[in-house]
């Protein structure tokens, strides 16, 4: 068919509204902090805290989930913590739905209750993290973050990629980059304005003051024979793993020209044509993986050892075989929460139709 | 057909081969500075200094240039200039093309001349720039850029893309955000480090220490009757003027959520199916903005004030006319060097083709 199935991937679902005019709501945002019902997810070292799933129902369960707290596990933190690491994450999408149907356009009251649930991220320094840990016996930081975000269900996975993703950014953008002062955070965690008076920062709307999103593209490079794909392999890689190409977008690049530089660079093989096919937010620490699929013009790889060990065209029934096995074979792939693994059943999936 | 079309897209085509491989090679870099075939060009307050085009030959002739600039030329400024204001762009395509075909694969000796044509930004100060302008009387800086860069030919207006967004960055992120220290420029450019010793920065691979590219979406939003399309206009625009909704993309956000979540908070509209068309590098200062087709499932319009002033569905017939009357008709739409004109013809064109 003409039409793209949208793909729904790992990290990009989530059980979020961001509600951004709420950001600068300074009102609505404190009575939201101290209520009942609000969700308070928790980070330390950018690894948010999570429980087990309980229960092994199904091998494709997920085995841990987000630790949901509220106001009274938290309250004595909030109060002592700088503004720059408590970031409103949005209202849950679900009861939102209801609310609006059950309202029916309504203009709520000044004081009534929206009955929205608002989630928060909230970050804590080590010696916390050490006390909530005691007082939530069943609860731990899922440390290191990779592969183990990846046992998240999907959408509170989207809930984790949102905060992370902010959470780095206040974490290395602590001071000014234009004047190198220190900076205050302002709407709910997605503004840094900085402090020193004549900062040109401060003059007009700069990018220094919101957080960073790094485009990526990766792609499944096709063989002109469309029988083979290109896949490589960094020496940080498990041994066996090979995987699409990837880099990031230069300043004034395009995404097409982004994946035939880098796939030039990387392995020497030239690429003619370039389809989107899905994206991915990654928060490593806070990338947008752009999937594409690119068509060779040229076979012979000449691997860039600085940039990769290994390159290798693979035949269709090679990557048939490592899709059905796993790592039964004689290489593997990343797991399908990756877009390199959905990019590369979709050119499976693709030929198959044909 | 299936296949989509690229477009070749302004800001997008460039007359340089990148080569980030020469970022690290010191020597050559530094034998390419002072080389006599080496291009360089001029930015002063972010805006190129440019020549007039000469000659009326069509109304579709770019009206200026770049002024092309040669190590003599500039040699006493770059000597006192910071390292961090001059960065290495690429080298010329074409001529590569012919070097790579007339050296038929022969290794070059060490000290023999690759033939490549580099290429340099060069940002000098208001008071240097005073001095260029005496110095080449038929040249000018254009200043303010916008609409102004749009006078470009294509493949200058790509090199300028380039150029513009990195020495923006470099004007902005002069302080390491991690730390607040000075920073010093690496690898032609493209690299920050910061000066102090131990700052976390420099433990591991940061974004801190790499051009900012910020990814916007932008998008045609066509009604679910399939023949009204909804744009919009900011206070700031020229009175008349309407285009697509356009919207940072947030940290931890698919291209195709960010598309449904801006439509929804500017015009009150439900998006459904989101599909990518194409990009366009926008140096201002450095964004990347990713043009979509969006299939609206709901019509009423609540435009949200605070982001635009107005939005309204148009008809195919008004927007066929705007394209071929240009600004004769009650309302405009950009010009054709904007990825939004490009999208609102290719909806045109697509459903013209049913
Ligand atoms: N990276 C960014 N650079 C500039 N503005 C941003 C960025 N991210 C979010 N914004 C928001 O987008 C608004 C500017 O949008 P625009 O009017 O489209 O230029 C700013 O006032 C910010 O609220
Ligand atoms: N925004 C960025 N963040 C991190 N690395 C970057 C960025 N832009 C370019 N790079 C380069 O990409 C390399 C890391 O790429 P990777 O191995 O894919 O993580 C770094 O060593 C840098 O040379």
């Amino acid at each position: 068919s003409n039409e793209m199935k949208e793909y729904e991937i790992y990290f990009g679902l989530t059980l979020l509204d961001r509600r951004s005019d709420k950001r600068t709501d300074s009102k609505w945002l404190s009575k939201k902090r101290s209520h009942p019902t609000t969700v308070y997810i928790l980070f330390s070292n950018l690894s948010p805290l999570v429980t087990s799933g309980g229960g092994i129902e199904s091998s494709h369960q997920p085995e841990v989930k987000l630790c949901r707290l509220y106001h009274k596990d938290v309250e004595q933190y909030v109060n002592q913590t700088e503004e720059g690491t408590l970031i409103f994450l949005g209202v849950e999408l679900q009861f939102h739905m209801n609310l609006l149907a059950s309202c029916n356009g309504r203009v709520l009251q000044e004081d009534e209750d929206d009955g929205l649930v608002a989630w928060f991220a909230l970050s804590v320094d080590s010696s916390a993290a050490e006390k909530f840990k005691q007082k939530h016996e069943d609860c731990y930081f899922l440390e290191p973050p990779m592969p183990a975000l990846l046992q998240l269900p999907e959408k509170e996975a989207g809930v984790v990629a949102q905060a992370r993703s902010v959470l780095a950014w206040h974490n290395r953008y602590r001071f000014c980059p234009t004047c190198g002062s220190a900076t205050k955070t302002e709407e709910g965690g997605y503004k840094k304005t900085c402090l020193k008076e004549d900062c040109p920062s401060l003059q007009g709307v700069h990018n220094t003051s919101y957080p960073r999103v790094d485009p990526v593209v990766i792609m499944q490079v096709i063989h002109p024979d469309g029988n083979h794909c290109l896949l490589g392999r960094q020496k940080r890689f498990p041994s066996g793993m090979f995987t699409c190409l990837a880099g990031f977008v230069e300043p004034g690049e395009t995404i097409e020209d982004a994946v035939r530089r880098e796939v030039e660079e990387e392995a020497g093989v030239k690429v003619g044509h370039v389809q989107y096919v899905c994206c991915q937010p990654w928060p490593m620490p806070s990338s947008l993986m752009i999937g594409c699929l690119a068509v060779a013009v040229s076979t012979e790889i000449k691997v860039d050892t600085n940039e990769i060990e290994d390159a290798r065209w693979f035949t269709r029934e090679q990557v048939v075989e490592v899709l059905i096995k796993g790592n039964q074979c004689s290489f593997f792939i990343p797991p399908s929460q990756a877009i390199a693994h959905q990019l590369i059943k979709h050119w499976i999936g693709m030929n198959a139709n044909l």
